[in-house]
């Protein structure tokens, strides 16, 4: 199967998970926004699909995945549907439905992240929901992400497949979703972060091994991977992390 | 198998969506938290299962569903399990996929009707955050509300199914669901929804007819529901429903 990733060509977004996954899968895939717009590429790609009912089908929002017949929207739907395919998932399906849970709670946390800054309305720029940027960023370094790290650390602790990986006995997708958003809040908050990473060294083990991984080594490094930027879901605005 | 519900016994939450599919369903399940606290129910059961690891694989939040051996959490993962076992959606593999799509867009759905009076942080009440929610919830009913509601009733509109359901030909977990949503917006905000659901006609008449079933109906009218209130998800605050 060659697999179409329908996502905005101009930042990670909620589609970096998709990503990851098909990297370090090794799988046969187009991210078919970022070719040309002379080869059907480019944000207008995203858009026609999103207007183009298939079999009266049509996803809500991207990412959005194509496997054949298939199409696949929700980012975690997508991987739950890649995870075995690519071996990035046991296949006993106790293990799938634990591993989509965790997925899932990470979703929470990116929707908690991004609405730092757009507490009010995705509708307005940051510069007209600062003074609720500030208080939400607050709670969030103070209470949010102490909560979720702290849990996410108690299950890597707690995996009796050992420490290396949050479930299981080997990588998951679930372990290269937790590297992305450990990447894109230190992008983000690298003050709180730097705390957050003494509190729970086993995450930061997980970021670096993850990180280290031949396959995603060379994804990093190569111009697939979009950087981080003022427009996608984890953005630094020095301000929201400050004490 | 009989199954066990663990969620906060004084509300609907996002438990209650999982309850509609266990009722139409005609499952045979506890809805543990609800029992008295003599016989191990009460919050002190949720309570519990939260901080007891079952093989390191502590949930983060209610609701959990217990079935046999599996534990699993997340709503839209309790759903998806729940549905062909329950004949709540079609067995193949592109149309379970499809719905949970849909619920976890729905999930998205009810994140955002929470924050529109928690928009700053779940830990303070919303008479701390009152101004804000003043702005969140005129964003939310005059841009989120309409594209949601809108996407929905093309859903319905389009499905090859027939329009009296939104996936397939006949009810699946994700018309219960969409009741539910719209029953909570109702109770929420019923001066925009009345606007909505002159604009949104189909989904109306699922509403409707879902309420209607007979198992559905039944339930409603037992102690087993529990009224809106203003602890849940969906919360009647007049000042958030005014233009």
């Amino acid at each position: 199967v060659k697999y179409e990733l329908y996502y905005w060509p101009h930042i990670q977004g909620r589609g970096e998970f998709v990503r990851l996954a098909l990297e370090e899968g090794a799988a046969d895939y187009v991210d078919v926004a970022r070719l040309p717009e002379s080869e059907g590429g480019g944000r207008a790609a995203v858009a026609r699909l999103l207007e183009d009912a298939a079999d009266g089908r049509t996803p809500f929002a991207p990412p959005v995945l194509k496997a054949g017949t298939f199409l696949i929207s929700q980012t975690a739907n997508i991987l739950q549907y890649l995870g075995p395919r690519l071996k990035l998932v046991p296949k006993d399906e106790a293990t799938r439905l634990w591993a989509h849970g965790l997925q899932l709670t990470l979703t929470d946390l990116v929707v908690e992240a991004h609405d730092t800054h757009h507490p009010i309305a995705k509708s307005l720029y940051y510069e007209d929901q600062k003074p609720e940027a500030l208080r939400r960023a607050a709670d969030f370094r103070a209470l949010r992400l102490p909560k979720f790290l702290g849990y996410f650390e108690r299950v890597l602790a707690g995996n009796p497949g050992g420490d290396r990986h949050l479930v299981g006995k080997s990588l998951t997708y679930i372990d290269l979703s937790m590297f992305q958003v450990i990447a894109g809040l230190s992008y983000a908050f690298p003050r709180a972060m730097e705390a957050m990473s003494r509190k729970h060294p086993k995450l930061a083990v997980l970021h670096r091994r993850v990180q280290e991984r031949p396959r995603i080594a060379a994804y990093l490094a190569s111009s697939r991977r979009i950087p981080f930027n003022d427009r996608g879901v984890f953005r630094h605005y020095p301000e929201l992390d400050e004490a």
